[in-house]
């Protein structure tokens, strides 16, 4: 990302309201991320720092990411959550939150939110990159271009190719 | 702020609810800043982020002041806001903005937000370090201890050391 | 890690040969990380860069996973690998590598090696890391203690509590 | 800005002669800043470190500022200065310093430098930034374009209108 | 090194396999490097990691000399060699390695190889920079162009001009 | 280097009085360099910048050395220098410099400074690290404990056993 000339800069590079309202969440695991980065916002490039907001229906799950970049800290706009990540040593960090309340995701660990209320919840989420990046677990191993081979998916979760082809089935962004 | 054994850390290690609730505001600027930092939440530690919450009352004002240490980006959770900061060129950049919109402080410079409705405000802040720390630029200057010498303010100022003492006297922190 | 006196320091805090043999593989996916880092060298302190061997029987994995904080470089020093890493914007980019070649994995990204040939293979990975860490995708998901709530992995893999069960069960570590 | 190839790269890119002689005062507050950045030579890009020279006539003041980028070190080459800064805390942290003496002044903090004595004084000042900007509070709050709003500035020193439009006059940039 | 749009990044990005033979030796010390940077993988680039082979005859010297930007951590693939480095105390730190081993040279320290052995011997270096840079001692003194002043290097070594123009006609590249 | 309580820091740990002085010469090479770094100045702990004064007696020089840590940059108190670094692609890039220039010397670059007036001379150095290490190329190779091994050297220099121990011996430290 350039820098502008500061004599060009104005407060619409700084300003963003694209986090007002809840996004519109169309797809199977019930959850949308609304991100508020440095493509967004010009005026954030090179500052390290950006928002998101998340929206969950009932039942919604964002589901285990990883951000290759940042560390995540979030803020409950609404309802309730049961959230974790896992260390590198294999252990689950886990709580239930609510409204108002914060929790923290170490930079690079593989971390969820689920929505097990009966009401949608929401959440701002601060990240220390202008840009922090995600890769979503089951959607990078089992919906990349090209796919990842068979025989990796096959031997990593000690599953049979009939059941690595039904994940991809189920998994695959549906065409229109 | 040393680390933990990763055997003794817990989720308490990565959990707040002290923004949930409004802050008492109890000044004379009429607004009250919450942290959310490595004081706070040591699972922070290294981690390079923190949330902070903003409480304003009608007419409050988060008073100009800076973080040495960070980028601050606020999502105003209720109510409107007139908000600014000054670049290094002194440039003014500045916008009203109003519940669910985000703005953007970069480090290191003067900031400040206005309540100018007629109802109660706050915002969530993200801060790209764990402990982004704070200069309030009046108080830095009008109520040290030990005092700013007067010499240096009525030159800085161009002002009268009876004009200086009025505003020391004004500033200074309620004896109980 | 703490910082020794520079006068007690001595050539064996910068040496290590526990990379001269291959690794002893013991587990289901065929494949075993040695680990050449400041818990063996603790000259590597605050040098921000570390080795490791991995070693694969003809058949084996090294199954996806990622390292929070490095990115990998391997030179391969014996067989052939098909290796690869999934971009955050859902690419794999594999090739297949053979004795003295290299190949990148990006840091924090997903990636994989595979040993699709008749001999046993083995690759030095550089890292700029002191410590890089890793997590083992499947193993993190499924494995972890406690576990990861059903109701995330089904949702996310799309698949039913008893596939989820089967999977657990299957990458289970042995008991012995 | 950009780099230049190496083969082009000469000596003029790392040298400067603009520090050899006092800069010429000019102004309310009796003290002048001589950079010798980035913007001065070309060759200190990426390098992250520049000098200053600063010069006082009697009576002459640094007045408070910020340097939201650097800390800064001075080595007095003539003359006797009281200089200080204050903490986050808000502690002055304040000395009289004499020809070859040096004073720290940390990142980010607001710090002056105050001539008491009855000849000129100068410093060389060390800053670990190729381009550590400066914030000058009083010029910052009262003399910016827009200007900051006069019911941010009465609020905040808790002083009048009419006091607020006295200073910003006195501050004001002179016409010609 | 400008970035390419991810959508034209492929696999050749991250693959080099110019470090799978014996570097040609042709020249008066007996080794010779051969670099696996972010000139010859694009992928590299600002990834912070790069790779190196170093190929020695017997009684073959990779002479005195720094990384600038890196340390460099070695595995030895074949034959044995002394390796030291002096830090800034002016303590050697040496050992003799062999097949498997690893050393460490920190950031920024001169240091050394020597094949005292007599069959060729060869090393792959981690570095924790995608350009480390290299400046070898006496080359650097000796035949740089323009050449540094003889009575720099008299008075460095304490030797006389003559025997700093034998050593300045012995180092000097040979002309074809 | 631990950091101190906030509330016991005082003026005492950001000043230093120890450059005002020209440091006492008493060695072969005819200069002296006095640090103000962290050793001394303790409030530069974490701060990242740090000053030395380097003074000459005439035909006195700073010998080739490089900084592992930091840039250098130069301004002349007083007295003409010849002074250059060499690139790491072998080119000098060298001047004359007198009262009140500049020069800069790039991070882990071999440098040196060398009066050849008929006075003494003086410089204050800037420095982007609080204690930026320093390996004096001669010194480093022909007087360190335990001795580089002459085979090493006489290799690099082309130069006979004879010769190295000539440079060793001029080059010991005197005993007392």
């Amino acid at each position: 990302f350039p820098c502008k000339e500061e004599a060009n800069v104005t407060e619409a590079d700084f300003f963003f309201s694209g986090l007002a309202n809840p996004g519109v969440i169309n797809n199977s695991v019930g959850s949308v991320v609304t991100g508020a980065n440095v493509e967004k916002i010009p005026g954030l490039n090179t500052l390290g720092v950006s928002l998101a907001r998340i929206d969950y229906e009932p039942g919604g799950l964002n589901p285990p990411h990883t951000h290759p970049r940042a560390t995540e800290i979030i803020f409950v706009l609404d309802g309730e959550l049961d959230v974790g990540f896992i260390t590198t040593s294999n252990k689950l960090i886990s709580k239930s939150v609510k409204k108002g309340d914060i929790f923290v995701f170490p930079k690079g660990l593989v971390h969820f939110q689920k929505n097990n209320g009966e009401k949608p919840a929401s959440v701002i989420a601060g990240f220390n990159s202008q840009l922090p990046g995600t890769q979503s677990i089951a959607a990078t191993l089992f919906t990349s271009t090209p796919p990842v081979p068979n025989n990796v998916l096959t031997k990593a979760f000690q599953i049979g190719t009939k059941e690595v082809d039904k994940i991809k089935n189920k998994l695959a962004p549906k065409k229109s």
